[in-house]
C-alpha cells in the first residue's frame, strides 16, 4: 500500500486527483500507477485500469490470477468491473468512497448475481493517509 | 452502428470476441475499435473502453460531451462506468446482455444515485446482426 500511496501523491504533484495502485504477485510488485486522466486525457485512465493494463502486459496475460490489488480509494464501477475482468484474487483499498465507490456502495459490482469473479476484499489499510491526501488536493483548489 | 457491426465481424476474424463500437460527434465517426483483449492482453480492451480512450486522444479532452457512443452490445459494469465518466450524450447499443450487462441489468450502473452522469440510451438497433456474430463465434468455437 506504501507503492500505492507514494504514486497517489506524485498525482497530485502534476495536478492530478491522487488516486495510486499497486498490482502485487507474492513479493513482486508487478506495477505501480497514478490516476491520470487529464494528460494524456483519457476518461479510464484511472490509477487501477493503468496498473492491470501494465500488469497484463508484462505477465503476457489478460488473466492476473493470484496477483493482488492495492489501492488508495474504494473502485469505482468502472475499475471493479475491470479487476473482475482481471481475476484479481486480493483488492485491498485504503479510504471508502460513499460518493463514487462501487464495492460497498451504489452499484455493488461483486455482489451482482452476473459477477463470475470476485475478490477476496480488505479494507482500511492506510486509510487516514489515503484520506488525507485527497483532502488536502480538493482544499487547495477551492 | 454499421461500423461498429463491421467492426465486431473483424475482431472474429482474429479470434476476438465479435464486439465493435463506433464513437460519433454529429455526422463525424472520431474513432471506431473492436474488443481486444487477448493480443496485446488487457482485461481492459472491451470495444467501448477502446474507443472512449481513442476519441478522448484524438480531441485532447477527456470529456467527450456531445458526443454519441455506438457499440453491437449492452456494455457491462467497467465500460458503463467508463461511458458515465466520459460524459457520453447518447448511448446507442444493439444486443442486451443478462449474462454480463450493467445498464439494464445487474449493476445498472446509470440507475444508481451516485451516477454523475447518465446517457440516454437507446436499444435494439442491429439487434439481430449483433446476436447472431456472437452466437457464431461461441459456436465455432465449442
Amino acid at each position: 500500500m506504501q507503492d500505492a500511496l507514494d504514486a497517489a501523491r506524485q498525482a497530485a504533484a502534476s495536478g492530478e486527483v491522487p488516486i495510486g495502485a499497486a498490482l502485487v504477485r507474492g513479493d513482486e510488485v508487478l506495477a505501480v500507477a497514478a490516476n491520470r486522466t487529464r494528460m494524456p486525457p483519457d476518461p479510464t485512465g484511472h490509477a487501477e485500469i493503468r496498473v492491470l493494463r501494465a500488469a497484463a502486459e508484462k505477465l503476457g496475460s489478460e488473466r492476473l490470477t493470484g496477483c493482488d490489488l492495492y489501492v488508495t480509494l474504494e473502485p469505482c464501477a468502472m475499475c471493479a468491473g475491470a479487476i473482475s475482468h482481471a481475476r484479481i484474487a486480493r483488492l485491498y483499498y485504503a479510504a471508502s468512497d460513499p460518493k463514487g465507490g462501487a464495492v460497498e456502495h451504489g452499484a455493488r459490482v461483486f455482489e451482482q448475481a452476473q459477477c463470475l469473479h470476485r475478490p477476496e476484499i480488505y479494507t482500511g489499510l492506510g486509510e487516514a493517509e489515503a484520506g488525507e491526501l485527497l483532502r488536502e488536493f480538493f482544499r487547495s483548489r477551492r
